[in-house]
């Protein structure tokens, strides 16, 4: 089968690589409909050493079912799945409490093994506890918005929940990316009252705005940390939500948030520790969040997507072949384009 | 009227200092009874340069209104009151959602004008917003649990809330001094199921086992992680306590607490960057706390020691003149005493 293996920074290929097929009784092979380039996935494409034998990409996709392990309860051939952007077991401890993304004996797509999202196809190992099965067709006009569910949705979630968004906040969301624009739609849907977008897009702001965003901040560094203050009578925001994952994001961040307030991260960090330690200290700041369990938030946000409530597709900004995935990482690394979606 | 002032890492002297009288109409004037020597006292006794001024020193203090400006409603001449260790106007928007030390008209002892705990008298600005009368006679046998609510076993307190300790949970506590100690009985109190301390010092994890630890872990760094990791089925402890505030106490608390799990800093730090972001950040562990809110607690906790269900004074193991705080200083910063309460 063919799929997407990075060679190295800005070296992506698509190659012939081993058919996946059913390993273990709890497996399933899902037949890739649609797949994600993911911001994250930009981090090797800007920085991975060369390497002969690659890396398989992609944790991002949906499918049919096309074979299931003996095993397998929940999802069978030819269901159309939501793979989630980690496996899991769904029975461990972690899973028990809603934290997938720590399951016990989960995994990742693409390392040790278990293939990489954008491909033909993936064995999900631990499917019961990993796959989804959802009632729509593969070429329903909801497909980009049930594939935000296996991370970027699911990341704007997690980043609202671990920053205490709620009825009445004052909610500022640092990066105008996928995650950045998902954060927006969380926030509105858990009922901020303000939600201030961080960016430097025209385009990707005045989806913002559409999502539900009230203010735009589009200074950088300290002018932004001004220009929020002054948008929250000179308080800082209840909430800010950090969907980048470089240090001056963070900074910005734990700047705007007031005291009492909380920060949720869920940009992967590219740095080692978290800065200005004391005066968040001080002022009681919350610094919450990590990888999104969204296999946990599925049940909640599904409803809304199949009832058009909420529109996270919208992210998806270009459509690409498999062959054209290289092009696609290129486009984004470029800022041309949001967020790739990629159909099979 | 004396007060206590240092000059300089250990030199803390007893000195004539203006009589305490009231300003504002807004304060009360208050002749000390009891007064509390804090850990975070002893950053500056081991720090602070050379100063002729000097600083007024101490925080945590209880006593009798001597008398209160025109606009104080809510005590009166003769009421044993209750300080916590900031001022607060108990009004402003941060007030209101309970976190008084970041009150925007409030501030601390010790500072622009405000006379220091550790002293005969001190005025109190804002004394509607800050003290709380408590209908006990002034040496009654539960002053030094009383006093205890200024600061330490609020701070404790504080940390429990900020690591979402509550029913069942399992709770790891960095540090035997009088904050750790208050940690477990607040941990305690809030229904912890296990309750590790992480100290070296006998006698006070005696009482920390009296107080309610389960556990004891006396190894340091990574010794002392694989001892919680072992107590706590390899997993890590929901809740971590950090009540020290140096940096090897903030990752061992990073490190022993489980994924998912919150981190209650109240210690305060003595670095400028939290360490570790990035397993903090993958492990979904959140961080949080800061100068415990102690006027907002009080209503909680009081009872509590009125009705004699904790007995947090006893974390007061020497008692001391005014004229020999300084020998109480040294005790506390040599480990002789874990702290001293100044009876005047």
């Amino acid at each position: 089968m063919r799929a997407t293996v990075m060679h190295g920074a800005g070296d992506v290929r698509i190659e012939d690589v081993p058919d996946a097929t059913l390993i273990e009784p709890s497996d399933a092979l899902v037949v890739v409909g649609r797949a994600g380039i993911c911001g994250s996935d930009l981090w090797p494409y800007k920085s991975m050493e060369p390497s002969e034998t690659g890396r398989r990409m992609g944790h991002e996709f949906i499918g049919v079912v096309d074979a299931a392990g003996a095993d397998v309860r929940s999802v069978k051939a030819g269901n159309v799945v939501i793979a989630p952007f980690v496996w899991s077991d769904g029975t461990c401890v972690f899973c028990r409490e809603g934290l997938h993304t720590s399951c016990l004996h989960g995994g990742r797509y693409g390392v040790d093994g278990v293939d990489g999202g954008q491909g033909e196809a993936v064995r999900v190992p631990q499917a019961d506890g990993t796959l989804v099965a959802v009632a729509v067709d593969e070429d329903d006009s909801l497909m980009p918005s049930l594939l935000t569910l296996t991370d970027v949705m699911a990341t704007g979630h997690h980043a609202a929940l671990a920053a205490n968004v709620g009825p009445g906040k004052t909610v500022a969301v640092v990066g105008d990316g996928a995650v950045g624009l998902c954060a927006v739609i969380a926030a509105r849907r858990l009922g901020a009252e303000q939600i201030v977008i961080l960016g430097r897009h025209p385009d990707r702001l005045a989806i913002a705005e559409e999502f539900g965003a009230t203010d735009v901040v589009s200074e950088r560094g300290d002018e932004a940390v001004e220009r929020v203050r002054e948008l929250t009578d000179g308080l800082g925001a209840h909430s800010a939500l950090e969907c980048v994952g470089l240090e001056e994001a963070t900074v910005t961040a734990l700047s705007i948030v007031r005291p009492g307030g909380a920060v949720g991260r869920v940009g992967v960090p590219q740095h080692e520790s978290i800065p200005e330690g004391i005066a968040t200290f001080f002022d009681n700041v919350t610094i919450a969040g990590g990888p999104a369990p969204a296999r946990a938030y599925l049940e909640e946000l599904l409803p809304d997507v199949l009832e058009g409530r909420i529109e996270p597709g919208r992210v998806f900004d270009r459509v690409s072949t498999l062959d054209d995935v290289p092009d696609g990482y290129r486009a984004m690394n470029d800022r041309e384009a949001i967020k790739v979606m990629i159909e099979l």
